[in-house]
């Protein structure tokens, strides 16, 4: 049995997210990567995934890993998946791991990522959010700084349907707002994210950008430990996860390909 | 009557093109622009266009051009056009300019770029082009150095359906082949261009790169002035109407807003 990593992107907007749903209606990023896996390797597939990103978000570099006792090469099988998948999900890598590869355990940190726009943008009204203000991000960086390193954020999580988190804690070690080609973007790193997270720090910025919150109550805000004090959950449309760390003992064993079939190394 | 100048931006997988079209059921980016600026200054507009791009293709720095006797500000029209504008066409800047600028005749320069891809992705699926073959932008840039300067450009031009050019010759200031995030992209600045022309510059790329047309065949295929000697047509996905340049002339005179209807200078 072979343990292989995906490297994935895909446009959110037509996604109800990375989880394959018990209603068949809904179309979802694993069920759709699942079918053609299977289709291709004539066998049933399962995928751990790194990050179950929500409904209409978007991944630069999702990863995922399943196992299979099939023989076809990884370039073959890279390019079966260009041709096969559709428009709005493509394989980026594929490469063979050690067997203690997974995908979602062996993680030690996710690096998100979440545009926001200067004024509307037709090019990127789908991939970005046009909060009807505009940050300043040297001045937000700073007013985010307290929130660097090991801290509760559950005043910044939402309550995810049907699941309780074991804890709110997380090791933020970047957070920072930079601007973009069309704007400015919040970039968060951190060992774990909880539940709309990133979304409500980005709405919190708009909030403090705004004069509703106090750009000197970053602190107090995390502090509290209470949802109500930080900002409203900004739209999914600006947030993409754009890479997830593994330790080098998870680097790839065998035959290590892009998403073109070609070698990597 | 002032001379109001947008620059607009599309995603024109959405379109029919740039202009008008008799048939009712084909949504053009003209009429959706003409229809909300009509509705907001309350009287019947005309946009005047610096380039009518095709089916499919995308604009970021379009320039158009239309006279009013409105007395509302043009930071007011920008903000009710953000309001009132769908997703996939959006006002990059207002400004009112002399009397005489018009947005096709007193343009100099065209500046397109056509996004290629160096592999499947889902993230630029509908603004770039994956041609399943990978281009070497310096080696093509020096195959399509011969075309720089002043040439019947001919052998690059498609049949507009019903429309006749008066003359081939065109004067290339710039034709570039250039990485950027996802792949690699042909930049061309040019007075003029012909119908489907970039299109084709790209289709003869590709048969390059692929061994069915020769790198030093430049030249020779220019100078034969016939479209049976260069490559296909590339489909309009990855071709974008970029910038469109004016002489100091034609420069603001008035007010002059970004799109969200803030002050430019």
């Amino acid at each position: 049995m072979r343990n292989i990593r995906l490297v994935l992107e895909y446009d959110g907007g037509g996604f109800h997210g990375w989880q394959a749903q018990s209603r068949p209606a809904v179309r979802t990023v694993q069920e759709e990567v699942e079918a053609v896996l299977g289709r291709v390797l004539r066998e049933s597939v399962r995928l751990h995934v790194a990050g179950r990103t929500d409904v209409g978000v978007h991944a630069r570099g999702q990863v995922a890993n399943f196992r299979t006792g099939a023989e076809l090469s990884l370039s073959r099988l890279a390019r079966a998946l260009a041709g096969l998948l559709p428009v709005d999900v493509s394989v980026r890598e594929l490469a063979e791991v050690p067997p203690s590869f997974h995908a979602r355990h062996s993680a030690v940190e996710r690096r998100y990522l979440y545009r926001m726009l200067d004024g509307p943008s037709a090019t990127w009204a789908r991939r970005a959010w046009w909060p009807w203000a505009r940050i300043d991000p040297a001045a937000m960086t700073a007013a985010f700084t307290p929130l660097l390193g090991e801290h509760d954020f559950r005043s910044f999580a939402g309550r995810m349907p049907g699941q309780e988190e074991d804890h709110g804690r997380c090791r933020v070690t970047r957070i920072e707002f930079t601007r973009w080609e069309a704007g400015v973007a919040l970039v968060v790193h951190a060992n774990r994210f909880l539940y709309h997270m990133v979304r409500n720090l980005v709405g919190t910025s708009i909030a403090i950008t705004r004069g509703r919150l106090a750009a000197g109550a970053m602190a107090e805000i995390l502090a509290a430990q209470d949802r109500r004090r930080a900002g409203p959950t900004a739209p999914p449309d600006g947030l993409s996860l754009e890479e997830v760390i593994y330790p080098p003992h998870c680097d790839p064993v065998g035959e290590w390909v892009d998403g073109w079939g070609k070698p990597r190394s």
